[in-house]
């Protein structure tokens, strides 16, 4: 660990849901957690995703929670039958799941003669647990333990996730910049790549190679927490490549 | 099992890279994969993503490929230091990695002279693989035992995935139908989905709501494998919500 570095603070995504797996749904939860999370140094270290199965919710769901500092899981919380996430929670942490007199407030305000039992099912929150706010359309997600459970409709899960940063024990916040190549394959980026990488173990440099009507090439991305360090590496990569004989690099917004 | 069903076939996902765990990718392979299994009526029963970390990813990967039929990874078969992949895969199966002749030979006829020691990292395949096609660019990916293991450039995934599919034990194909309900939220649609999906235990019956610009209401997900049961369902299904009251329902193509 270099001097002055925060502990590293870790987090894993836990999608719930059968149209992902199905191929119909195209995920996009996962990379807006990510970057979210990003924002407050929290590093995003794994993500599974699980059929509205009870059981395989509950297990991935512990799993997840005993190795890292944080789990936020997606979907699952609406009133139809397949939403089982708030059970799922409730028996993995072995406690009892009650309706909750704030969400239950809330909804008879909405509904009123309307609060139908299916409704009624999304005041569910898992015993010790506290509100997540949802600043969108419809009733909260919860949090207990380490475990943020927000919804999976994108628009309503960005909005619930502005209550969950604040939450969190941030980290320090890595630092990403992105040097393209194009015109070479990785394979004549690799050796010079590497000789940098070696010289910063306390980076992490990865290379995204492209391929498609773009062209082909890779982007470089340097990842790391210490400014002076990243800015100097950017430039030692740049440099080294160039005498490598790889005239078209350089560095860009992160794509 | 409904008579005549064939025996479930199941496959796990297992992304590999630290490029969409920092949200700087948006993962599309997972998509894709699931619905080209589909075809060949096989489930796609979990998902992982997992950094570019070897213990990591052997970890999942010894977990899926235990579990499931068939697992199939993307991601990390590059030449540069970060591409772990077949090591990975090597220590998983606990069997040593080997320059596959064919690749080797291939890489000799595109390199010749420039076929430097990261492209050779290339041609490493884990002893008693097989390899995969690639008809984009670039070398072949391999299998060994019931895993896949594909590049993470989704146009080059998609390409060898066509090498994947004809050799798995293909499953019941898997039937899908969509009922769109617009200007209802799913609290007023949960006691007839509910009724309909307990008539047919044999099928599976989802709600994925729908909330944005486009307005609100849910696409109601009718699965199963049995065809005429299946019709008889979405009509079912249509009559109840309304016998509801609820006036904007409709089939539509899976969208």
């Amino acid at each position: 660990m270099a001097s002055g570095a925060a502990e590293r603070v870790t987090a894993a995504v836990l999608i719930i849901g059968d149209e992902i797996l199905s191929g119909r749904t195209q995920d996009t939860n996962l990379r807006d957690i990510a970057r979210y999370l990003g924002t407050f140094g929290i590093d995003l270290a794994e993500a599974r995703v699980v059929p509205d199965i009870l059981p395989e919710i509950v297990d991935a769901l512990n799993a997840l929670r005993a190795r890292y500092d944080y789990v936020v899981t997606t979907g699952g919380i609406g009133p139809t039958h397949d939403d089982i996430t708030a059970d799922a929670v409730a028996a993995a942490f072995g406690v009892e799941l009650e309706e909750h007199p704030e969400i239950l407030a809330m909804m008879q305000a909405r509904w009123a003669g309307e609060l139908n039992p299916a409704r009624r099912r999304m005041a569910r929150v898992p015993k010790g647990g506290a509100l997540v706010k949802n600043p969108v359309q419809g009733p909260p997600g919860f949090t207990i333990g380490n475990v943020f459970v927000l919804a999976g409709v994108p628009a309503i899960m960005r909005g619930m996730l502005q209550d969950v940063g604040p939450r969190m024990r941030p980290g320090a916040v890595t630092i990403s910049r992105t040097v393209r190549v194009e015109g070479s394959g990785e394979g004549a980026i690799a050796a010079p790549l590497e000789a940098v990488a070696r010289a910063h173990p306390a980076m992490s440099l990865g290379s995204y190679p492209f391929y498609g009507q773009e062209g082909y090439g890779s982007n470089l991305v340097l990842r790391g927490r210490d400014p002076a360090e990243i800015e100097a590496t950017v430039a030692e990569l740049v440099g080294v490549l160039k005498a490598a004989g790889i005239a078209n690099v350089r560095e860009v917004e992160a794509s």
